[in-house]
Protein backbone atom coordinates (compact mmCIF):
# COMPACT_ATOMS: atom_id res chain seq x y z
CA UNK A 1 0.00 0.00 0.00
CA UNK A 2 1.49 3.40 -0.70
CA UNK A 3 0.46 6.59 1.38
CA UNK A 4 -3.19 7.73 1.43
CA UNK A 5 -3.94 9.80 -1.49
CA UNK A 6 -6.50 12.55 -1.62
CA UNK A 7 -7.86 13.53 -4.99
CA UNK A 8 -5.53 16.19 -5.65
CA UNK A 9 -3.29 13.28 -5.99
CA UNK A 10 -5.08 11.20 -8.91
CA UNK A 11 -4.88 11.88 -12.71
CA UNK A 12 -6.66 10.61 -15.70
CA UNK A 13 -4.77 8.31 -17.33
CA UNK A 14 -3.00 6.63 -14.50
CA UNK A 15 -3.25 2.66 -15.16
CA UNK A 16 -2.58 -0.14 -12.47
CA UNK A 17 -2.48 -3.76 -12.48
CA UNK A 18 -2.92 -6.00 -9.35
CA UNK A 19 -1.20 -9.10 -8.10
CA UNK A 20 -2.74 -12.34 -9.53
CA UNK A 21 -5.26 -15.29 -7.85
CA UNK A 22 -5.85 -18.50 -8.36
CA UNK A 23 -9.07 -20.00 -8.15
CA UNK A 24 -9.77 -23.95 -7.00
CA UNK A 25 -12.92 -25.41 -6.91
CA UNK A 26 -13.35 -24.98 -3.31
CA UNK A 27 -12.90 -21.66 -3.03
CA UNK A 28 -15.79 -21.27 -5.79
CA UNK A 29 -17.97 -23.49 -3.79
CA UNK A 30 -17.64 -21.95 -0.90
CA UNK A 31 -18.09 -18.62 -1.93
CA UNK A 32 -20.78 -20.27 -3.59
CA UNK A 33 -22.85 -22.40 -0.71
CA UNK A 34 -22.75 -19.04 1.05
CA UNK A 35 -24.09 -16.53 -1.82
CA UNK A 36 -24.74 -18.06 -4.89
CA UNK A 37 -25.92 -21.85 -4.01
CA UNK A 38 -26.82 -22.85 -7.76
CA UNK A 39 -25.38 -26.25 -9.09
CA UNK A 40 -23.33 -24.94 -11.94
CA UNK A 41 -21.22 -23.62 -8.91
CA UNK A 42 -21.14 -25.97 -6.43
CA UNK A 43 -21.67 -29.69 -8.21
CA UNK A 44 -19.50 -30.58 -11.11
CA UNK A 45 -21.34 -33.55 -11.66
CA UNK A 46 -24.52 -31.12 -12.11
CA UNK A 47 -22.62 -28.53 -13.50
CA UNK A 48 -21.47 -30.75 -16.57
CA UNK A 49 -25.02 -31.01 -17.51
CA UNK A 50 -25.57 -27.05 -17.27
CA UNK A 51 -25.20 -24.06 -19.41
CA UNK A 52 -21.03 -23.77 -18.55
CA UNK A 53 -20.93 -27.45 -19.21
CA UNK A 54 -18.75 -27.40 -16.02
CA UNK A 55 -18.02 -25.76 -12.53
CA UNK A 56 -17.61 -22.30 -13.01
CA UNK A 57 -17.00 -19.02 -10.30
CA UNK A 58 -20.27 -17.50 -9.23
CA UNK A 59 -20.25 -14.11 -11.56
CA UNK A 60 -20.60 -12.50 -7.94
CA UNK A 61 -16.73 -14.20 -6.65
CA UNK A 62 -15.32 -12.95 -9.73
CA UNK A 63 -16.33 -9.29 -8.87
CA UNK A 64 -15.92 -9.93 -5.08
CA UNK A 65 -12.40 -11.06 -5.99
CA UNK A 66 -11.55 -8.26 -8.19
CA UNK A 67 -12.96 -5.37 -5.35
CA UNK A 68 -10.12 -7.53 -3.37
CA UNK A 69 -7.41 -7.10 -6.21
CA UNK A 70 -8.20 -3.71 -6.07
CA UNK A 71 -7.90 -3.01 -2.57
CA UNK A 72 -4.72 -4.64 -2.44
CA UNK A 73 -3.00 -2.63 -5.24
CA UNK A 74 -1.22 0.78 -5.65
CA UNK A 75 -4.35 2.80 -5.33
CA UNK A 76 -4.32 3.72 -1.81
CA UNK A 77 -7.31 6.07 -1.76
CA UNK A 78 -6.66 8.36 1.38
CA UNK A 79 -9.99 6.89 4.35
CA UNK A 80 -10.39 3.32 1.96
CA UNK A 81 -12.20 2.68 -1.24
CA UNK A 82 -16.20 3.93 -1.04
CA UNK A 83 -17.77 2.80 -3.69
CA UNK A 84 -20.98 5.06 -5.21
CA UNK A 85 -21.89 3.64 -8.26
CA UNK A 86 -21.09 1.39 -10.88
CA UNK A 87 -21.35 1.36 -14.49
CA UNK A 88 -21.36 -1.09 -17.96
CA UNK A 89 -20.65 -4.19 -15.73
CA UNK A 90 -20.14 -6.79 -17.87
CA UNK A 91 -19.61 -11.10 -17.26
CA UNK A 92 -17.95 -11.72 -20.48
CA UNK A 93 -16.56 -15.36 -19.76
CA UNK A 94 -16.90 -18.01 -16.99
CA UNK A 95 -13.86 -18.32 -14.65
CA UNK A 96 -13.25 -22.14 -13.90
CA UNK A 97 -11.13 -23.80 -11.49
CA UNK A 98 -7.41 -23.47 -12.01
CA UNK A 99 -7.86 -20.33 -13.41
CA UNK A 100 -5.71 -17.33 -12.63
CA UNK A 101 -7.21 -13.58 -12.76
CA UNK A 102 -5.74 -10.15 -12.27
CA UNK A 103 -7.20 -6.53 -12.68
CA UNK A 104 -6.10 -4.11 -14.90
CA UNK A 105 -7.64 -0.43 -14.07
CA UNK A 106 -7.44 3.14 -15.26
CA UNK A 107 -8.31 6.58 -13.97
CA UNK A 108 -10.60 7.72 -16.53
CA UNK A 109 -12.05 10.90 -14.61
CA UNK A 110 -11.14 12.91 -11.26
CA UNK A 111 -14.51 14.88 -10.91
CA UNK A 112 -14.34 17.33 -7.78
CA UNK A 113 -18.27 17.59 -6.31
CA UNK A 114 -19.65 20.87 -6.44
CA UNK A 115 -22.24 19.76 -3.86
CA UNK A 116 -19.41 18.93 -1.32
CA UNK A 117 -16.32 20.67 -1.52
CA UNK A 118 -14.34 18.16 0.51
CA UNK A 119 -14.79 15.00 -1.65
CA UNK A 120 -14.70 14.10 -5.51
CA UNK A 121 -15.61 11.53 -7.52
CA UNK A 122 -12.56 8.61 -8.89
CA UNK A 123 -14.35 7.26 -12.11
CA UNK A 124 -12.32 4.03 -12.81
CA UNK A 125 -12.14 1.47 -15.59
CA UNK A 126 -11.81 -2.30 -14.45
CA UNK A 127 -11.25 -5.07 -15.87
CA UNK A 128 -10.24 -8.36 -14.60
CA UNK A 129 -8.55 -10.89 -16.90
CA UNK A 130 -7.80 -14.58 -16.96
CA UNK A 131 -4.35 -16.08 -17.45
CA UNK A 132 -4.59 -15.62 -21.50
CA UNK A 133 -5.37 -11.93 -21.20
CA UNK A 134 -9.24 -12.71 -21.84
CA UNK A 135 -11.74 -9.92 -19.90
CA UNK A 136 -13.98 -12.00 -17.54
CA UNK A 137 -15.53 -9.04 -15.69
CA UNK A 138 -15.76 -4.90 -17.12
CA UNK A 139 -17.06 -2.19 -15.46
CA UNK A 140 -16.82 1.07 -14.52
CA UNK A 141 -16.61 2.23 -10.32
CA UNK A 142 -17.26 5.52 -9.32
CA UNK A 143 -15.71 5.90 -6.09
CA UNK A 144 -16.37 8.69 -4.10
CA UNK A 145 -12.64 10.50 -2.55
CA UNK A 146 -11.82 12.82 -0.35
CA UNK A 147 -9.91 16.07 -1.02
CA UNK A 148 -6.60 16.78 0.51
CA UNK A 149 -8.05 18.70 4.21
CA UNK A 150 -6.69 22.08 4.35
CA UNK A 151 -3.40 22.50 5.60
CA UNK A 152 -2.37 19.21 5.26
CA UNK A 153 0.84 17.92 3.50
CA UNK A 154 1.14 17.06 -0.07
CA UNK A 155 0.87 13.84 -1.36
CA UNK A 156 4.42 11.95 -0.50
CA UNK A 157 3.76 10.69 -4.82
CA UNK A 158 4.29 14.46 -6.00
CA UNK A 159 8.19 15.69 -6.03
CA UNK A 160 9.01 18.75 -4.02
CA UNK A 161 9.05 21.74 -6.03
CA UNK B 1 -37.87 -22.72 -4.69
CA UNK B 2 -40.73 -22.87 -7.59
CA UNK B 3 -40.66 -25.26 -11.00
CA UNK B 4 -38.18 -24.41 -13.65
CA UNK B 5 -39.33 -21.55 -15.55
CA UNK B 6 -38.34 -20.92 -18.85
CA UNK B 7 -38.38 -17.23 -21.12
CA UNK B 8 -41.97 -17.77 -21.88
CA UNK B 9 -43.59 -17.94 -18.30
CA UNK B 10 -41.96 -14.49 -17.65
CA UNK B 11 -43.84 -11.47 -18.01
CA UNK B 12 -43.25 -7.83 -17.63
CA UNK B 13 -44.70 -6.42 -14.06
CA UNK B 14 -44.66 -9.54 -12.25
CA UNK B 15 -42.78 -8.94 -9.02
CA UNK B 16 -41.44 -10.66 -6.13
CA UNK B 17 -40.32 -9.64 -2.50
CA UNK B 18 -37.32 -11.95 -1.12
CA UNK B 19 -36.85 -13.70 2.70
CA UNK B 20 -34.72 -11.07 4.54
CA UNK B 21 -31.25 -11.65 6.49
CA UNK B 22 -29.92 -9.59 9.43
CA UNK B 23 -25.98 -9.19 9.40
CA UNK B 24 -24.03 -8.76 12.44
CA UNK B 25 -20.46 -7.14 12.96
CA UNK B 26 -18.89 -11.01 12.74
CA UNK B 27 -20.23 -11.49 8.99
CA UNK B 28 -19.25 -8.16 7.93
CA UNK B 29 -16.21 -8.99 9.48
CA UNK B 30 -16.06 -12.22 7.77
CA UNK B 31 -16.50 -10.60 4.36
CA UNK B 32 -14.68 -8.43 4.63
CA UNK B 33 -11.78 -10.01 5.46
CA UNK B 34 -11.54 -12.21 2.63
CA UNK B 35 -12.80 -9.94 -0.20
CA UNK B 36 -12.91 -6.16 1.03
CA UNK B 37 -10.42 -5.49 3.81
CA UNK B 38 -10.70 -2.09 4.69
CA UNK B 39 -10.54 -0.67 8.27
CA UNK B 40 -14.27 0.37 7.63
CA UNK B 41 -15.16 -3.59 7.39
CA UNK B 42 -13.14 -4.83 9.65
CA UNK B 43 -12.62 -2.42 13.07
CA UNK B 44 -14.75 -0.72 15.33
CA UNK B 45 -12.75 1.95 16.35
CA UNK B 46 -10.46 2.79 13.35
CA UNK B 47 -14.37 2.84 11.74
CA UNK B 48 -15.22 5.37 13.97
CA UNK B 49 -13.04 7.83 12.77
CA UNK B 50 -13.97 7.23 9.13
CA UNK B 51 -16.33 8.16 6.91
CA UNK B 52 -19.46 6.16 8.13
CA UNK B 53 -18.55 7.05 11.68
CA UNK B 54 -18.80 3.37 12.56
CA UNK B 55 -18.58 -0.20 11.22
CA UNK B 56 -20.07 -0.82 7.93
CA UNK B 57 -21.06 -3.80 5.47
CA UNK B 58 -18.81 -3.71 2.38
CA UNK B 59 -20.77 -2.73 -0.58
CA UNK B 60 -19.95 -5.80 -2.25
CA UNK B 61 -21.18 -7.84 0.40
CA UNK B 62 -25.02 -6.66 0.35
CA UNK B 63 -24.48 -7.03 -3.52
CA UNK B 64 -23.50 -10.61 -2.60
CA UNK B 65 -26.59 -10.87 -0.08
CA UNK B 66 -28.63 -9.86 -2.90
CA UNK B 67 -27.82 -12.52 -5.16
CA UNK B 68 -28.29 -15.00 -2.49
CA UNK B 69 -31.81 -13.69 -1.24
CA UNK B 70 -33.04 -14.06 -5.13
CA UNK B 71 -31.31 -17.00 -5.94
CA UNK B 72 -33.66 -18.60 -2.53
CA UNK B 73 -37.04 -16.40 -4.28
CA UNK B 74 -39.20 -17.90 -6.07
CA UNK B 75 -38.00 -16.72 -9.61
CA UNK B 76 -37.17 -20.25 -10.42
CA UNK B 77 -35.54 -19.96 -13.88
CA UNK B 78 -34.77 -23.21 -15.59
CA UNK B 79 -30.78 -23.64 -15.22
CA UNK B 80 -30.45 -21.30 -12.82
CA UNK B 81 -29.64 -17.73 -12.42
CA UNK B 82 -27.28 -16.96 -15.50
CA UNK B 83 -26.21 -12.49 -15.43
CA UNK B 84 -24.66 -10.89 -18.09
CA UNK B 85 -24.99 -7.71 -17.32
CA UNK B 86 -25.43 -4.76 -14.60
CA UNK B 87 -27.02 -1.33 -15.06
CA UNK B 88 -27.77 1.52 -12.70
CA UNK B 89 -25.90 0.13 -9.85
CA UNK B 90 -26.21 2.37 -7.33
CA UNK B 91 -25.12 1.86 -2.94
CA UNK B 92 -27.56 4.85 -1.50
CA UNK B 93 -26.87 4.00 2.42
CA UNK B 94 -24.23 1.69 4.51
CA UNK B 95 -25.25 -1.66 5.99
CA UNK B 96 -24.45 -1.46 10.09
CA UNK B 97 -24.48 -4.18 12.55
CA UNK B 98 -28.44 -5.29 12.90
CA UNK B 99 -29.35 -3.78 9.77
CA UNK B 100 -31.98 -6.75 8.45
CA UNK B 101 -31.96 -6.51 4.83
CA UNK B 102 -34.59 -7.80 2.26
CA UNK B 103 -34.88 -7.61 -1.86
CA UNK B 104 -37.53 -6.17 -3.96
CA UNK B 105 -37.65 -7.02 -7.48
CA UNK B 106 -39.71 -6.54 -10.22
CA UNK B 107 -39.75 -8.05 -14.07
CA UNK B 108 -39.16 -5.32 -16.29
CA UNK B 109 -39.06 -6.79 -19.38
CA UNK B 110 -38.79 -10.32 -21.31
CA UNK B 111 -36.79 -10.02 -24.65
CA UNK B 112 -35.86 -12.97 -26.79
CA UNK B 113 -32.07 -13.05 -28.70
CA UNK B 114 -32.29 -12.96 -32.49
CA UNK B 115 -29.11 -14.07 -32.58
CA UNK B 116 -29.54 -16.97 -29.98
CA UNK B 117 -32.92 -18.57 -30.73
CA UNK B 118 -33.05 -20.40 -27.67
CA UNK B 119 -31.97 -18.03 -25.14
CA UNK B 120 -33.39 -14.51 -24.17
CA UNK B 121 -32.66 -12.23 -21.86
CA UNK B 122 -34.70 -11.03 -18.05
CA UNK B 123 -34.26 -7.38 -17.36
CA UNK B 124 -34.90 -7.61 -13.85
CA UNK B 125 -34.96 -4.18 -11.91
CA UNK B 126 -33.65 -4.92 -7.85
CA UNK B 127 -33.51 -2.87 -4.96
CA UNK B 128 -32.17 -3.88 -1.74
CA UNK B 129 -33.68 -2.14 1.59
CA UNK B 130 -33.59 -1.87 4.91
CA UNK B 131 -35.29 -2.72 7.83
CA UNK B 132 -36.82 1.02 7.77
CA UNK B 133 -37.61 0.83 4.10
CA UNK B 134 -35.16 2.67 2.51
CA UNK B 135 -32.81 1.40 -0.70
CA UNK B 136 -29.21 0.35 0.52
CA UNK B 137 -28.68 -0.95 -3.13
CA UNK B 138 -30.35 -1.01 -6.50
CA UNK B 139 -29.59 -1.90 -9.85
CA UNK B 140 -31.00 -3.60 -13.12
CA UNK B 141 -29.60 -7.33 -13.99
CA UNK B 142 -29.50 -8.45 -17.75
CA UNK B 143 -29.93 -12.41 -17.19
CA UNK B 144 -30.04 -14.97 -19.54
CA UNK B 145 -32.81 -17.31 -19.59
CA UNK B 146 -33.42 -20.57 -22.11
CA UNK B 147 -36.22 -20.74 -24.10
CA UNK B 148 -38.66 -23.58 -23.43
CA UNK B 149 -37.06 -26.96 -25.48
CA UNK B 150 -39.89 -27.52 -28.25
CA UNK B 151 -42.11 -30.67 -27.01
CA UNK B 152 -41.37 -29.88 -23.38
CA UNK B 153 -44.58 -28.99 -20.92
CA UNK B 154 -46.40 -25.61 -20.11
CA UNK B 155 -44.95 -24.11 -16.86
CA UNK B 156 -47.18 -25.38 -13.97
CA UNK B 157 -47.44 -21.73 -13.45
CA UNK B 158 -49.66 -21.91 -16.57
CA UNK B 159 -53.65 -22.13 -16.32
CA UNK B 160 -55.06 -25.09 -18.69
CA UNK B 161 -56.57 -23.60 -21.64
Amino acid sequence: MTAARYLEDFQAGESYCSRSVTLDADMIKAFASEFDPQPQHLDEQQAQHGFFGGLVASGWHTAALTIRLIVDSDLGIAGGMIGKELEDFQWYRPVRPGDTLHVEFEVLEVRRLLTRRRQGVLRLKIATLNQHGSPVLTLIANLVVPCRPEGANDSANESPA
